[in-house]
């Protein structure tokens, strides 16, 4: 069994119970972040097994689908290319702009090493404005510096 | 004259004169950010004419040069493909990664449309942290809900 | 279930009956652009609820596929590569031979920013003409400037 | 020679002069649309003999110049891959959004065959707007059935 | 449905009937070149309502199908990249080899423009050679002017 | 020196003495088709080593531009990818169409084998027409049977 | 139905009955190398009706499926892309590694022209060899001089 | 300096004296492969160093282009993608028809391994053949047993 | 049959079992190392009769796909793309970073040559470190020098 | 200027005075593994400003280079696509063919994380064996976990 089969079977019962994201986050663990359990149920990070006990129950699934919930996914959620979705795109289209800027600005900081994408976390928060609101995404990933042997 | 050229020069003399984009950015104009400043002396932004002729002093670059930092570019930071580089990979994995949740967490909340990346602000922190500082980055875009018609 | 499935028997539907995109557009929405109306069928745009569900009933549709078509999809109506198909690759030759023109006619009239492609709309006209009929689109979009900060 | 080394000496000494390509377009043939002498100056048309003449005289360049400009080019303005500036970006993703609808509405209104990109003419307006102006592209292509044989 | 399956159906038939497209295509409409046919039931070109009939009665088709025929197609007959099959691969490398030359005689003799693919025929005989006969195929297509606004 | 520089070379002589191909064939070698004469200037063709001489003569070639003409090309003239300039792609375009059926019809008629793309041979020729004139095109192949082992 | 299922199938019966290629070879046509044979069960060349005559009963084929292996298949045995497989990789190595000496030395002593692939053949034998045995292969395939017209 | 400068030097002057491969490969070292020799001085072998005296003898190399020769090169002659060429394609298409031939068929004789393309030899000969003269190649590479561990 | 259809059985059951494949791995062959047992059982290793017969045993496999087990699969186990995985991206990174420096300190101590991917082992342990435990690889592959001939 | 341009210089050097890596790194830093200081030298690691000052001394380099050796370098040592040097391409190749077993391996003793290529040090060694000598790679990397939050 595929876990992007799991993925699908999750859209389709959400949509014809027309829940939403943010509260069946709360219900499958309401202290950790909505934005790891959804990419949890859309096949991109592991749950714990009580979470995906818990992700069974609610979306009636079978004892191999919630076990495949708690495995380690294949990671990567879009096909092959830069992505055509323009919601995804304009992410892709930051690191074209920023890339360079990123690089510089990191290394002048810390020194040379990266912004983990594993030591990680995000939150989406929505900002009012009175000329429209915006969408406010603050990320945070540990430093590693290159280890020098 | 390529923008390209202009930043290459612009490197080569930060690196012989020891500066950092900090310094640079608060000569250049201390009321702008130093991010967006830095991606116009990399040639992604396209500076203020005021900014071009403190930018033109400071580098010592021509009247041609100085143009061309005043000019809009021909976005895009990278060579095609993936990213070699891996502080600049770690960002293009976030959206392989997080690209379908953001999708579903964004529209959830804000509906169809976009997070413009164009009307779009940017900043970088230094988080201490006693397992390792983190950098912290928080991005804010305007939605653009998609217009029906 | 896939927005590609309902898009596949929407086009078998609209085939045996021998409906035409114009007659259907009307039907479900008639103060809406066929243009809008015709891409939300073919898996491209969302519909809004109550016209989800007049093209359910015009269609046959199930509650699942009703659903979906008032789901905003993951965009993007074409394999990877360069468009295959002559009539839509002849749309892809006008960016690579008018994509620089585009670029420098809008920024000497607008300033540095983009048309956007979301608040967005699109008429298709026939044109009339002796030694040919012409195919006249005309494309709206509003001018966003980038944002300094 | 290569077209592209006068394209960059046109566009270097624009940019010293502060010219703009409205006035330039003006003067190297009045009657002609700005985006055909634009495209022309950007290495994607051919000017005629006398437009190229104006056009040497203006940018003063060397007679072999001036032949090129009046030669057919080898068209594609752009580096290969889904283009990477986000203004230019916008029409490639109208493509990908709108592609399988063109091709709908235009072959149920006019048959099988396509618009030209070669019998093909476009203009670029600025529609006033209180909530921000628009760019308005009006295209019209000829239409070509498919020859029957 | 999908127009590729009508083509494999259609492929079956044939190969156990032992037909070959002479004899098919003078049953469809003896005054069609086998040509147009055959590229008709490969998926790329469109039959007429009447040939569609025609050829659904010859296989024994259902009516979906009969319709697919006489629908356009979304043409592109071959899996992406260059061509596998070495005898579809000889007319790619006529275009690597010769494409430079087609331009350039062309434009010599008919000024700046394109040979339609659209009003375009095509025939193809066997030209008897001791040396090993020989494929002659014939094209002609209209030229067409870039249209000067 | 690359093959390349030497039509770079050419290109630039015959456009400062505003030279045709018909004629410059005509001066090379008047009994071979003017197609293989340009193709070998174009640096895709072996010329004979006195076609090569008079080559030179013509366009004032240096001796090792002279021997660079008679030498077999590395052949292939255009850039990786589907070709942008739109005449060329036209007749990409027709491969994507028509490559299915080439392969069907000269199977059908010759057996197992192709078209050979070696010894082959081609002409171009102006078709006047009321409704504008035609570019007909005669390509000659021999048939070459897969030899049985 | 699709050549690739015949093939599949015919692996899997090879499989069960723990076949080897070299004793199906001699059933099919003794006379024929086993090479040939052995591609053409794979899909990748066209048995004569009694050889697959002769492969239906040994495989216990269906009347289509013995019909499709007389067919000419749309030959490219392998994914796009370099093989991944380390077997079939080192063959495209060597055409990396040698293709331009292959070049070199063919035309030195041939002039211009190919060695077909298609008027071709080839033997693989075992060298024994203390240090390890060896793979011989030879192939031969007639030299087809460039036409020149 | 660039081993690609040293095999463009090596082909110019190899030109202009008109030399031939097999007389400098006597020279350079007449026990050693011609194969080996060309590759080597088409930069993909290493030659040894008293090979590389030798050719920088008769080409009139500098000590830098000498020691260049004598260095092991990074490999691979033929620029990204399916080789243009039409006498490389050939082995290319080879690769394409047979690849999994060879699989089968040298697993079947000598177990799961690969035939070296390193410890490996290759020659060309000329096959003499009233109907048009052959090239045969025969290439001899070790059989590698996958290890075991 | 295809291999992957067996490794997604085997991963099934394993899931359901809850089995590691270190014990799974100690059940088939326990001489054996587990890297390579896995390897076989991820369908890129050829398992010995005896081996497969265990497997099939404890997965309660068909004799088909047992025999598949015991078959040399065709290797690569990946989509086409860098790997978007980042525990497997990470080795395919440090292939970019350290690729070139590999081949100097490889030919510096051993010539010219490769490491052999076919006679290779490998073994991973867990290295305990206070600051955070570490993965160790351990690699061996027999120097292969390139043959001179 | 460019960092390729000081690997290019640093490469002449070396082959001129005819040093090896060894020593090199030795001269630069004894302390720091050979690995890392050839990395710098090739552009993929930064050297710290004291080692970059020897290395200037050793190779005669101007302060610019030395001061761009002690810059974190843009990484990505390779041109795009697989590798085609077969000494890079076998390592390529191990991740095709381990790629999966990896990951399952890693993170069935590790759990959800990944190997670190930033806290990553590696060793080669030679290791004599009577079949031929072998070569040793020994890396180790911290394991990051999947941050929860």
């Amino acid at each position: 069994m595929k876990r992007s089969e799991v993925t699908e079977k999750i859209l389709d019962i959400k949509r014809m119970k027309g829940w939403d994201w943010a509260g069946i986050a709360k219900k499958i663990d309401a202290r950790q972040s909505p934005f790891y359990t959804t990419a949890g149920l859309l096949g991109q990070m592991k749950l714990e097994p009580g979470q995906a006990a818990k992700a069974a129950k609610l979306f009636g699934l079978t004892k191999m689908e919630e076990k495949l919930l708690a495995e380690v996914p294949y990671r990567g959620s879009l096909p092959p290319g830069p992505p055509t979705d323009p919601l995804i795109y304009r992410f892709y289209e930051l690191i074209q702009v920023y890339g360079t800027t990123f690089k510089e600005l990191i290394q002048e900081d810390f020194g040379d090493g990266i912004m983990s994408a594993i030591d990680f976390d995000m939150k989406m928060e929505r900002q009012p404005d009175p000329k429209g609101d915006r969408v406010k995404i603050t990320m945070s990933g540990k430093f590693l510096p290159y280890k020098r042997y």
